[in-house]
């Protein structure tokens, strides 16, 4: 490591003043960091100039490399078909791993999806999962490569041992706001999903008010740069900058999640969720040489002839979980003490403020702020308007509640409607739509 | 403080994205950091963010305020002349305290400075006084006081109680590398000069290649930011920014500066350290509201007429000191082992790169690395060339060899000789020349 003879302030003054560090300084100083001979501290400051100066491509490919080589890789090789792994950037009700790993499993990939738990307004990937009663995550790399040998998928934590550099490193990012920064993103998520193993690796990058970035071209720059790491590392990347500006699917909260999810695979639900699904699935497919229009007809029918809800009803039952709930999932989840319908206003709806409706789930109880906070995963909210839908003046939107409450009390249920008020803005005029599907990267350098 | 409510990543996000932190959010912050609740890490990422984006005039103060607090003030009130003290930002063969804190003594001023060894090229203030045998620096508060009272002047240490919270944050941004702020380092110069009790306070803002401000309109930002603080606090507060773009004083290391001050006090020595010295104690008394260019005769009469001399040994001897060292210094001071003459090729000097030279005195040994780091007293550089000086063909000026090493031995006299070569550039064309002092700031708004 030639990096090593420079003295860390001065590498961290570079990168302050708008510089770049070779990769073998950008190495030396996480492994020094990683050895403990450079401190929080200074790891804060790098971090924080590189915030707010950028990270280039370059660096942000050797952040990758240094995350992956810290730790253990999952080795997918010798599995009957395609191994594949999706990811999407996290957002408000946004619950297509339930519905797209099912349905890749029933269209012959391999899926091994190693989640995280995330903080954030709901849980993450696992959390939800967890609302299923008696389904276990914590799987060891051997168990993940045995199930998915025997049903085509599993959806398991990352284990501490898979880039324990990046759970160190978010840790140190948390709290000091050094969060966001594409770079750092990019390496975090695409460090483990090359060493998760999957050959072929679709992401969801989310635009919007909802999401990570708010305007799409910054979601689409973290898209490229996502996909230039993971193909500079020999995988089939590709992804689809989808729509966050109001929650993608019907419900917010863990259980609700899971429930509207096993509804798309039942062939109903949410439109939004069951489209960006089917996209993201036949773009998996396309990546794999697959076709283009033939993919998403494929996937299409895998998901309306019930293929992939069986599939799903596979996944719970090798995890520990009651298969009853691919059929009533209303019976098996948890349910919250008080339920109470809302809704805005009659009239279009303008705006569902997505961030600010994370938030209200958050308050109710459906996700952490801290590593220890626990998640209450039958609360959440049902939304079944979407904007430019028409709230009639008995609240009821296409016949259902505009939206429903699902809280653990009296007492959160009023806060949770107190705060709907601002986030459900309603109106006369016609409402601006935006598309679901802003774009798709990666598709055109396809061999 | 209801900046406490807050969260802390909240806050530190704030600045990254170049907002602005109230006086009681950056309060709060400080404090939860003096307490241990707010982390160096969080610490370290509010001040990168802090130094990329920049702390407004107001965070200047409110950090200077805050600074202040943490720890112990002089209290001067009760002497018998106006109570003064004056600052450096710092440079090279910058001795100017040693010729005007016995001026303004001589003028009756009362003169309690407070220093600090600082880390650098060479050494601060109380390193430069502690090169002559005897001489204590770690007086107590009490013990300034009464020095004062009897002679008019000290020199001393700063003390731990004074400005913890600096001393604190100063040693983390030096492994950070976020010292360059000019609100960090404005607060960091004014809360000990505000904490050290005078009533009148003289600044000397460096500008040049040697300074932290290379460009002139940096170095009038900070001074008037300085200023500004001062005044804030109801200080008289008044500053010059001036030239360090070639070394200001013959010397460059801690014996030899300390030898060059005393030139000038005895009336000869280097121009340049004796017209900004009479600058900087002239525009003092013109604080004190004792006239222009009066006050500079003043100074001058007390320069010539030896009465600055007498004080500066009534300094030596109340703080430990030989006296004599203010009739032959170089029979007192320490003296290198190695000295050896150097000469860049013979023309017009062009330039003198005042950092570099900086360096090499520190390559001599006359500074520190590192706080544990000890300082060799008598090593460093006579420079008696400046920029438009002619070197003959015999490698002197004026009579002069150009450049004098000073030793530890023969290999590190090589090094220096070496080393030189690059930093005194000769040439034949007419050299420019760079004005003393740049600009005034705060006088106009005397009252």
């Amino acid at each position: 490591m030639s990096g090593d003879a420079t003295p860390i302030p001065e590498l961290i003054g570079r990168k302050r003043d708008g510089g770049e560090l070779s990769g073998d300084e950008l190495r030396g100083l996480l492994d020094r960091y990683l050895a403990d001979l450079m401190d929080d501290a200074q790891m804060a400051a790098l971090l924080m100039a590189g915030v707010i100066r950028g990270f280039t491509r370059d660096e942000a490919i050797v952040l990758t490399e240094a995350f992956i080589a810290s730790g253990e890789r999952v080795d997918l090789a010798g599995l009957r078909g395609p191994t594949v792994d999706k990811h999407s950037t996290g957002g408000v009700g946004d619950t297509t791993t339930f519905v797209v790993a099912p349905l890749l499993a029933a269209a012959g990939c391999q899926v091994a999806k190693l989640s995280g738990r995330g903080l954030g307004h709901t849980g993450g990937t696992i959390d939800k999962l967890e609302a299923i009663p008696g389904v276990r995550t914590d799987l060891t790399i051997d168990e993940v490569r045995a199930q998915v040998e025997r049903v085509g998928l599993a959806v398991a934590s990352a284990t501490a041992d898979l880039v324990p550099a990046d759970k160190r490193l978010y840790a140190l990012r948390d709290v000091t706001a050094t969060v966001p920064s594409p770079a750092l993103i990019a390496a975090s998520v695409m460090s483990k999903k090359i060493a998760g193993g999957a050959s072929t690796i679709m992401l969801d990058v989310k635009a919007g008010d909802g999401a990570f970035s708010p305007r799409v071209e910054d979601a689409v720059a973290l898209a490229e740069l996502c996909v230039g790491i993971g193909t500079a590392h020999g995988r089939r990347t590709a992804a689809l900058v989808t729509d966050m500006s109001q929650p993608l699917g019907d419900a917010v909260g863990n259980a609700l999640e899971v429930a509207a999810a096993i509804e798309v695979l039942q062939g109903a639900g949410s439109m939004r969720l069951r489209d960006v699904s089917l996209a993201l699935a036949a773009g998996t497919l396309e990546l794999l040489g697959r076709g283009g229009d033939e993919a998403l007809e494929e996937v299409t029918a895998l998901l309306d002839g019930g293929a992939a809800l069986e599939r799903f009803g596979d996944l719970v039952v090798a995890q520990g979980g009651d298969r009853r709930v691919i059929e009533a999932p209303r019976d098996v989840l948890p349910v919250a003490p008080v339920i109470r319908d809302w809704a805005p206003a009659s009239g279009i709806v303008h705006a569902i403020a997505c961030r600010r409706i994370g938030e209200i789930a958050g308050m109710l109880g459906a996700g952490r702020q801290r590593a220890a906070d626990v998640i209450d995963p039958a609360v959440g909210l049902e939304i079944h308007v979407r904007v430019g839908d028409v709230v009639a003046a008995d609240g009821r939107c296409a016949g259902r509640p505009a939206v429903r409450i699902h809280a653990a009390d009296e007492a959160s249920a009023d806060h949770a409607a107190e705060a709907l008020a601002q986030a459900v803005v309603t109106g006369s005029a016609a409402a601006d739509i935006v598309p679901l599907v802003h774009r798709r990267i990666g598709f055109d350098d396809l061999p």
